[in-house]
């Protein structure tokens, strides 16, 4: 039997214990993940020192049985809120945490409804995404083989630029690409050519590559539940002087930030590394997003690497560095790698040439 | 100037006019674009009779200049809640409806702690929702085109079906296929062999095809923004009597159901008609799903075709018919169409054959 889920709900049980809390609702897919291996999407986990429960509607019950061993396994009957609060009558909880960033106004107005007035509902934030973003080594290799699978299939992307082929095209053929490779795309690819290069999120279009236009390739890999996360920027044909010295400054500004992100160091103060560099060139107030993000079992989670964020870095933590510019009109440029934290030393994930590429 | 969006905020203005505000906060991306066009999906809008603000982050201020036309854009100072409390200020707002569904418990707070005590927050759900429920004949166009590629999809998937394919494989090629024919998949494709497809939101392995199982294949398309999805059941193999009453129950039920779709039907008398026929074939305790749901910008919308749902259907409400019935260890069988609901008549949007195919 896989006793990582039990680890997992042994640490968060242990955290519960500071506060006032002795159960908890867990209502986000890839928390109750973490805790069970259940991959349905849809039901709500409850954590607590008398046993887990996990509640799930009839299409999901084979798979549940199968993927989360060791726990119980409730059918939802009338609403899924109603059999939530039924399971906790069973356990005779008084004080149940649920996390306010992660249920509605609604449904915590539903789950009060359901349980009655003798039990208490106590906002619990992110208790379980701080277990999560302190990856162990069984994570730390799978993330590895997200982040080469990524930079593999961004060498491949970059062989696809021809003139004439369209963004929509070779956003096909990467997620194609990724499919075949036992793994899944982490988000929409980003494929964005010449002017369209300057919206950071820019979907894919039928807009055809041009000769002397800038490409932005953002794409990312889940593989065994693990994300990975990368951009490059290459220019169709030789690259102005100006469009070199940009690229010159994003590659710097990232390479600071890389060199700073160590453990107990503040994440803005990483954000403020890639910043300070593009501040130098004159271009910090085309830097229109944050340093980073931290990356596992979801693409987008904690610690974010932004001005303010006060977090320090520990040991564990995945996140991206992808500091960028962009210029209405003219197009953009980000480089982005995945950075693992280590006691001392930081890894690079991701394994791509970060040259400027002239094709 | 394209007044679509004119209308729709017309519409919505009117529609609030019945509740106690004037002011609507609007947090759910379908429902901006609906209302302005944008395609972000970070961002706030505020719609009101003294006008229009989209409040979104740096990275998709070109991008909302572009998109949003004949409305404020502003670009997001500080937090995202801080930026929307100053729009509400200068509008002079006193009373602002939100979402309960689509606000957290933590970005209430946060709205009311930046807004302060002056600003009554009105909870008012659905309104948007209400409007999107009712395609207009530009949207019922663009579905017929999702739709058609949909089954187009479908038959170029059952061809893949060769025994040694694996899951993964045919779920890689639906979604090139997709994507080659400038769409985007609507949901992960579900490509579930043999007792997997037991599973009704089985998600593809490397599981290869064996002569003698069923296949389910259920996979959407995102065309123009508008969403289609469709399931169909395939045995390799001559199959055996049970599954070809099963298949044929199935089938009936959907064809209830379909017929039993009309305006001003009970969503429920839908599901209870296919529900009714699987009886007949003491099938219904297999059927462990609701029999559709509503689909639009969102592959799940409003209306919902399930037990207990008094909603009547309406001229312009898409939905989705999609009995099946599933069994731990043998497979499953789910035969999906869409339907749009007309003054007095129903159209079936989706077109694939819906009788046994036996490869």
């Amino acid at each position: 039997m896989d006793t990582r889920f039990d680890h997992r709900r042994s640490a968060l049980l242990n955290l519960l214990g500071s506060s006032r809390v002795a159960t908890l609702l867990v209502t986000r897919p890839a928390n109750w993940f973490y805790l069970t291996g259940f991959t349905g999407e849809s039901g709500a986990l409850i954590v607590s020192k008398k046993g887990t429960t996990l509640v799930t509607d009839g299409r999901f019950m084979v798979q549940a049985k199968a993927e989360a061993t060791g726990i119980h396994i409730r059918q939802q009957e009338a609403t899924l809120l109603e059999s939530v609060a039924r399971v906790l009558r069973d356990l005779r909880a008084r004080r149940v945490g649920f996390d306010p960033a992660h249920m509605s106004v609604t449904e915590l107005q539903g789950a009060r409804k359901a349980s009655g007035r003798r039990l208490e509902w106590v906002p619990v934030a992110g208790t379980v995404e701080t277990l999560r973003m302190r990856k162990d080594a069984g994570e730390l290799a799978q993330m590895r083989k997200a982040a080469i699978l990524a930079g593999e299939i961004i060498d491949f992307a970059i062989r696809l630029l021809k003139p004439g082929v369209s963004e929509s095209e070779v956003a096909a053929e990467i997620e194609y690409q990724i499919r075949k490779r036992a793994a899944g795309p982490a988000f929409e690819t980003i494929v964005a050519f010449g002017p369209r290069a300057a919206l950071p999120h820019a979907r894919p279009t039928g807009k055809r590559l041009r000769k002397n236009e800038l490409v932005v390739l953002d794409l990312g890999v889940i593989l065994g539940h693990y994300c990975s996360d990368i951009t490059r920027t290459v220019f169709v044909g030789r690259a102005p002087k100006r469009i070199q010295t940009w690229y010159k400054a994003v590659l710097e500004a990232q390479g600071a930030a890389i060199s700073s992100a160590r453990e107990g160091v503040a994440c803005r103060d990483v954000d403020a590394a890639a910043r300070r560099v593009l501040a130098g060139y004159g271009l910090d107030h085309l830097f229109v997003h944050s340093t980073g993000h931290g990356l596992g079992l979801e693409v987008h989670e904690d610690p974010r690497v932004a001005k303010g964020q006060e977090r320090r870095l520990q040991s564990g933590n995945v996140i991206t560095i992808e500091p960028g510019v962009y210029a209405e009109g003219v197009g953009g440029i980000r480089i982005e790698d995945d950075v693992a934290v280590h006691a001392g030393r930081t890894e690079v994930l991701t394994r791509a040439p970060r040259d400027l590429i002239e094709l």
